[in-house]
């Protein structure tokens, strides 16, 4: 498989057409951005440490019956299957944090008595607004029998990701998932799952590992990556 | 019935005790707010004006089957019942405007396939943020069953509205309402109804005859609301 034409520049990844009209490459870049774009960093090997992280829990939700994207794995980028994007970040919380605490008024870290799935409009001029599931229909992006579908897929992926961090001693405080149609017309999961796109706390010190280290200027956003990925590796290497 | 204490004031209104504890005596104020009142200005005769529209429709949606806080109407205020309010704003909207359009970048004008219902959190210091359902049970304001409860009311009374202002060539837009729970924990509909609370259109011309003259600074916004009493006030003579 060899790349092809540039399709697609976003913040983190680089997407390019191949010579399968129903598989893309996707290459991720060392570039952070927060707060839509506007602010920047990067560190050296990032884009590596996330294309590890998400192809680890991508094969991980695979085996567990999540329909993904991923069909292959190589050392500089992914071959993913081509999907007509649905334009809606779809976010899981277990604990309040990020937008929903400034929003409501909810201290951080206070957990919510269930898991909790948003909707945003994934439009960067408009700083993708949150959509409540009437606005979905409304602006007829989907049925109400296929937000009910991404609603479910978006819980299940929760359960799993939440078992999966736990195990290397993580918490799942939230995480943001973007979903497409295939060839098929099948809804699977694409995109990344990353320290980018999750926010996890260390389950004994609540220390942040993830891309609020970054948006907040804590420091140490290379350790944490690092230490994420390796701690993955290390249990499915067992 | 006479005024005691006063336990509220807000933008547009006050709030006073009575002897009976299950009653509230409101008073509407002649001021006007926008933008969260970043953007204040009044007109004599404004709080008369919305006083009467409101009691108009209440006695009207009353009439149909509506539970409302209204008990009786005077020329200086209005008797309601005391209601635990419930801390959200529930807009209707029939065709895109305002927050609507801006947020999801829709035209002003375009026709909904449907009626669409939004809650917004009622917290000034938050700047009233919208809330999907979810979010409500979330937060613990209202279960499942009082959501549905909620949108249904609403959505019947959007009907009752958009009836009533055909007859007075009006087109309703949106409108936004409040609710709260009675002594025995009904729910029933509470604050106004008014060119404050509603868009109205010119059914014929377009022109607008809401709060949006003095949002926007299109100028007669006393004429307008007056011109809405007038109509309002000639049909139910009939």
């Amino acid at each position: 498989m060899k790349k092809e034409k540039l399709i697609y520049e976003g913040k983190a990844k680089r997407v390019y057409a191949t010579s399968d009209s129903r598989l893309l490459i996707t290459e991720f870049k060392d570039s952070l951005t927060a707060f839509n774009a506007k602010k920047r960093g990067s560190f050296e090997g990032k884009g590596e440490i996330n294309k590890k992280i998400t192809t680890l829990i991508f094969k991980h939700l695979e085996a567990s019956g999540i329909p993904t994207h991923l069909v292959e794995w190589h050392p500089e980028y992914l071959v993913v299957k081509k999907l007509s994007m649905i334009p809606l970040e779809v976010v899981v919380r277990n604990v309040a944090a990020g937008s929903f605490s400034t929003r409501y008024g909810w201290p951080e870290g206070r957990t919510l008595d269930q898991p909790l799935v948003e909707f945003y409009y994934k439009k960067d001029d408009l700083n993708d607004p949150l959509m409540a599931e009437d606005h979905i229909q409304a602006l007829g992006i989907l049925s109400v029998s296929e937000v009910a579908k991404l609603k479910l897929l978006a819980l299940n992926i929760n359960i799993l990701l939440k078992n999966l961090m736990a195990q290397v001693d993580l918490k799942l405080i939230d995480f943001k998932i973007e979903f497409g149609r295939d060839f098929d017309g099948r809804i699977i999961l694409g995109d990344e799952i990353s320290p980018d796109s999750c926010r996890l706390w260390d389950a004994q010190t609540g220390e942040k590992r993830d891309k609020d280290r970054f948006r907040r200027d804590l420091g140490r956003v290379e350790e944490s990556y690092r230490l994420i990925l390796e701690k993955l590796e290390r249990i499915f290497k067992k």
